[in-house]
């Protein structure tokens, strides 16, 4: 019996595998992934201590923090699982380094850190389990809560891409946000992924993702329905 | 043998039927379907007379353009069919008027309608084939071209809404847009459904979808994901 080889034209117009359409491959990426409203803010307005994520920004993540695939990372028990969970254990996989905004290190007043200097929102044993890098204009040394290193860099988003990425090794660049951090790797075209978690509010007025990014063009890899979300996932068109 | 008959209790938590999840019911609603871009814009920026959808405002419908289901109320023959099709076959299924905005009907300047008056961008046989309601603050009598009639109201959202649903017996109202229409109508509370076609382009400024509306709540009603474009449906909660 003879057997069937695609040729070449077969294999250039074959549909996209699960890998390809999810986005899985073995290079190592920068990859957003962060929840919005349906106009487009990732935080709500007026951000502050009593409100970190800004007027109606908690609302975003209702979605996400009764999942065990999120509660079991920041080190709580039990949790739900449905149709969001192979997305939230997605996002986290593979990720060597993190870069977030001193706006998501806080604290919101930001300026110059002072002498007691703040520690960030996640207590003594922070979440992330990997490299921060974090980017600031006041110049501080690094501080190691549990086996997070944070880094402060002063010294502009692409000096951060490359620390993050000597500190992932073959792993992926996690782009944490805020609206501004990642607005400036769009815009530098130095994101390879992004993944929108829909979430059916309107805030009215916030941190807004794409402000100012010029031109982005994405390609869809999959949607995912769940409850109280809609997950998109899109590859950056370079 | 016994009939098994569902309890109330079985009826209250049996999941939601199709015809519940794509939102199709016998009660007349009115109903927003529109194409928008990542960052939430309807058009993008500079609308003209060249140029009616704004700089990048044509890339929205790309998705659209070439359906069957979208060539044929327009009397153009052929066109593909794809995940779209149904979707654009239920927005266009069961609508019995439209209501748009002055800057829809054109022209984009506006003003006093003139001696000369302007008769839309779709030549003499619009493809709406139904009464449309169109809101300006300058009084005109209606016009009327092949099928479709057009008439100017200067009174205000309700009074346009109060005429549509008239016009649409028992059929529904479709909120054909530009955004500051549709947002006037999400803002007072107006609408029953919005489904959002979501292009993955960022347009970087023009008209805003959701700008000014206050506080909405949406349920999400279905998903479809289709080429260039994601199809998301919801219900206005009340």
């Amino acid at each position: 019996m003879n057997q069937i080889k695609p040729s070449p034209a077969t294999e250039r117009f074959a549909p996209m595998s699960f890998a390809r359409r999810t986005g899985q491959s073995d290079m190592s990426k920068v990859r957003v992934h962060i929840s919005t409203s349906l106009d487009g803010y990732v935080a709500g307005p007026n951000q502050s201590m009593e409100n970190p994520l800004g007027e109606g920004g908690e609302g975003l993540h209702d979605w996400v923090v009764p999942l065990k695939a999120w509660r079991e990372p920041s080190g709580m028990e039990g949790g739900e699982e449905n149709a969001s969970s192979p997305v939230v254990t997605e996002e986290h996989a593979n990720v060597g380094a993190e870069i977030m905004g001193r706006g998501k290190f806080g604290p919101p007043g930001r300026g110059p850190w002072g002498d007691d200097a703040w520690r960030g929102w996640w207590g003594e044993d922070p979440p992330f389990h990997k490299p921060v890098f974090v980017l600031t204009h006041h110049e501080r040394e690094p501080l190691t809560l549990s086996d997070t290193t944070f880094t402060f860099v002063t010294d502009g988003i692409e000096a951060a891409l490359d620390l993050a990425r000597e500190g992932a090794g073959d792993k992926d660049v996690f782009i944490g946000g805020g609206a501004k951090t990642i607005n400036q790797y769009l815009a530098a075209g130095l994101v390879d992924e992004l993944e929108l978690h829909v979430v059916p509010v309107v805030l009215g007025g916030g941190a807004r993702l794409f402000e100012g990014v010029g031109s982005v063009k994405l390609e869809l890899l999959r949607t995912v329905e769940a409850p109280g979300v809609t997950h998109l996932k899109y590859r950056v068109v370079k």
